[in-house]
């Protein structure tokens, strides 16, 4: 089974130590990925930029950074000289993930940006959600992506991560609006999380949500609809950091050999999922890359460096080459 | 503010040196408490149950521990040996929490139990849930309650530590059926949890629900409803523990204080929640006993042996005297 070009259109890659041991396993899967900049301090000016995308180039072979600048109240000079270095613009509602502390507070502030972003073709991508009751924080942010739709219909708006399934019918009824699923969004259950013993390797924001979110969200990537993209969200952070309750998942070192289980051999909704729906909604180009998996029994690593990756120990069926 | 007799009805004091850093802090605040009997091995004979009373009342003063023995097959013999040492006989279907691996497979296999120990009045106390996907395990249960309560009109059945609005309903519907509400259930929502960063110390099961189950239970208990009654369901784990995903928390040293805050003045609501109730629905009779609240500034306990308490630090604005 080859894939031709996958990319993954959300990555934390951290930096320093951390991004030299995760990022080969991102490397190894894909010709690219989105890169996600709520580093301390975040990613959002362009000196800062090029030395991350230096970093990630400096530690990686044949693997395409697409960089996401933090939103902030940029002035058109600075957005111009942003343009051609980015992918797109990160939007974090304050406070509410990793590193989000420096967030955009009322969506308002940064409408004159939005509309430069607009006119200039830098796609939007938002973490959505609210500061409301966690199951709710992502159904109560429908309204804001709405008004963000309505309000800019040339600019290209990616709900990330979705894990609640009524954000799913957005993408019909709203040209602009595009969004990415996660593995785990895509394959678990708040049971993961709290239905046994509690477990922090699977605590995340947004929060994994309910069998009825995982059956239709998986109802929806099966059938291929082009809109729906791949994005790992894989958020490496230390065994230490998630015994004390650290938001994110490491799931880069098990993504294609579980995507391929999912997909069941529908190679052609796969390629698109994790590859073509990204290139041809965004007009990405990157360098073509052929990634192979064979179907050999492979064992997810137990650990990775000080990080407890997702399916640690699983064992699966295809094991990329 | 005096309270008059007050009865947790849902307790675990553990064995050994944990009972002994625990104890005191129900001990005092209670006149007596029902202890769950689901130990390592569990409470599931007269021997072990007298024992267990034993270590109980060795350590406390004024205090009267109202036995449950963990549920088995049991023959009549042996109900009858156990019928005046015990409250109640406590039904755990296995698996479901902390130590209930010997738990009930099958509801039918204890039929002829029920039908025993409605014929001795000895009354039934239920950790109600499902081995289905965590937020609705209690709602799947009570079709479970519904049965029992219909099977066995007879027998006085408690519905433990609801977390799930919609069980309050049945209290009016069957008249043998009873229930108990955690201070945590009565206070708190799945925020506290999964809301923030991952928070061990508020992880138990049920598991903390919705707000909307939260004000609905509050309105409830609120209004007075004789058929409630409190049990704080406290249970203690080590930090260590705990961060290993143990469930439950340990809320024995906040009880009053945070009830005192929750009914603002009340006090005769208050009473009945936290004895009237109890006392009459199951004609409990202990020796009486004066718990005095005064209106002086406490702070809760932050660490009590190797446990950390619910509203660790808290401020309250009344104190146990």
């Amino acid at each position: 089974m080859t894939l031709n070009t996958p990319i993954d259109m959300h990555l934390h890659l951290r930096e320093g130590e951390m991004l030299k041991t995760v990022l080969p396993y991102s490397a190894k899967q894909f010709a690219a990925a989105v890169i996600m900049p709520n580093l301390v301090p975040p990613v959002d000016n362009k000196n800062r930029l090029i030395d991350y995308k230096e970093e990630i180039v400096q530690n990686s072979d044949n693997f395409t950074p697409l960089m996401n600048v933090f939103m902030k109240e940029f002035d058109e000079e600075e957005l111009l000289k942003l343009k051609d270095e980015i992918f797109a613009v990160k939007l974090y509602p304050a406070g509410i993930t990793t590193n989000s502390e420096g967030g955009v507070k009322s969506i308002e502030k940064i409408y004159s940006v939005l509309e430069m972003m607009s006119e200039l073709n830098i796609p939007l991508s938002v973490h959505g959600e609210t500061n409301g009751f966690v199951l709710d924080r992502e159904r109560e942010f429908i309204d804001i992506y709405k008004k963000l739709a309505k309000d800019f219909p040339n600019l290209k708006i990616i709900m990330e991560h979705i894990g609640t399934s009524e954000m799913l019918y957005l993408l019909d009824e709203y040209e602009n609006l595009y969004t990415t699923v996660t593995l785990h969004h895509l394959l678990l259950t708040l049971d993961e999380v709290v239905g046994g013993m509690l477990n922090p390797h699977y605590f995340c924001k947004p929060i994994i949500k309910t069998p009825k979110d995982r059956d239709e969200i998986q109802k929806f990537v099966k059938k291929g609809h082009k809109k729906i993209m791949f994005g790992s969200d894989s958020a490496p952070h230390s065994i230490k950091n998630k015994l004390k309750g650290a938001a994110g998942i490491f799931s880069a070192p098990v993504i294609l050999p579980a995507l391929a289980e999912f997909f069941e051999g529908d190679l052609e909704t796969f390629q698109k999922f994790v590859s073509d729906n990204a290139r041809e909604n965004f007009n990405i180009n990157v360098p073509e890359k052929k990634v192979e998996l064979i179907e050999e029994e492979w064992t997810a690593p137990y650990i990775v460096g000080n990080i407890k990756p997702m399916f640690a120990g699983k064992k699966f069926k295809f094991k990329v080459l």
